[in-house]
């Protein structure tokens, strides 16, 4: 599939048909995921793929109770501050379904650093991510070209314990976001919403906006 | 162009044509960016590009003075050191071309992320990079597409300071990476080298790799 319609054409999918996704399948996401650059091509990652039933849902039901746990209405007394928090609650409560969908989606990817690319910043800083996200990117897009659906989430900040747990992750290696996988139910592929190109770009200095011609 | 073989012929391109690459290029490279997802939909970036040859000049000039100032053969007295500093010296020299196609690049591109998606980590944290090279990676796989080479770099944490003051960067603005692109001089995009994808994946746990089919 052409490269723009891919591009163009990715978006979260978050509701998954329970068929699995054959393994040669997800090889070839992961062997189009490594082509992507890292600093000094140090490739500093490692690939956990999660298909066992037990483990999705002890790391579902992980991010859901820590979520849970942090309801905002809980002790909320303003009644205008009350309201806000309700929206955020019903926000919470459709992400609810979506944790669960953390523990029914036929695959779990969690991309890892395995170390900074380079000694002179840290493993846990943005930087480091310049070496991990391209990649993952690389397999979203895969995923989409073969008709596969994914979603980036930062959800392992909610279940670092189980990760390592259920995993076996040696200390040093950092999980740096967790996607579900697999085939779309009642989504499709199509074409997202995004902010014009022209309103965050910037030419030659930060008060300098261009027209798209 | 076919997905996958823009994902597998993509390549760091470190020497360029000095032919601009032209607007329309640009844009459509920068419009295919912003398709990346970033946390909860909130394309928390700015894009500036930089054509101006001053302003590359002083940024490239600043990256080159901030590493020969780090001449690691400058205070060593063990001979076995020196050597093993040497071949450090070398490869210093050669990326010192390099900082000299910074400054000499049709163009400079630094995504910058302009808040963190979610109030629960900082902007300067590894996860905050969920939001920013994922859409990196789609302007430079839309780059290779159309045949316009880029190369990855975090040559930005070198010249901190000298970017803010000639792009005129508000504070709350972070630079993510700093992509030198324009057309290859002497290099042709094609495969990479890649340790093989059955050595950095592990399934249902870290003990466990399995042979690809």
């Amino acid at each position: 599939m052409d490269y723009f319609k891919v591009a163009h054409t990715q978006r979260a999918i978050r509701r998954f048909k329970p068929d699995p996704v054959p393994e040669d399948i997800l090889w070839r996401m992961l062997d189009t995921a490594i082509r992507a650059p890292s600093g000094s091509n140090t490739q500093p990652w490692a690939w956990l793929v999660v298909r066992d039933s037990a483990k999705k849902k002890a790391i579902g039901d992980a991010i859901r109770r820590h979520r849970l746990d942090k309801n905002p209405l809980a002790e909320e007394q303003d009644p205008g501050k009350f309201a806000e928090k309700q929206a955020n609650v019903r926000m919470l409560a459709g992400a609810s379904d979506f944790y669960q969908s953390v523990a029914t989606a036929p695959v779990l990817v969690i991309p890892c650093l395995t170390r900074s690319s380079t000694p002179d910043y840290d493993i846990r800083s943005l930087l480091a991510g310049a070496s991990i996200y391209g990649a993952v990117q690389n397999l979203m897009l895969a995923g989409r070209a073969l008709g596969v659906g994914s979603v980036m989430t930062t959800f392992n900040r909610f279940a670092d314990e189980s990760l390592r747990r259920e995993l076996h992750l040696p200390d040093e290696v950092v999980p740096a976001c967790l996607i579900p996988i697999g085939y779309p139910e009642g989504q499709r592929f199509g074409p997202t919403t995004r902010n014009p190109v022209e309103s965050v770009t910037h030419w030659d200095g930060w008060e300098q906006t261009l027209p798209r011609p």
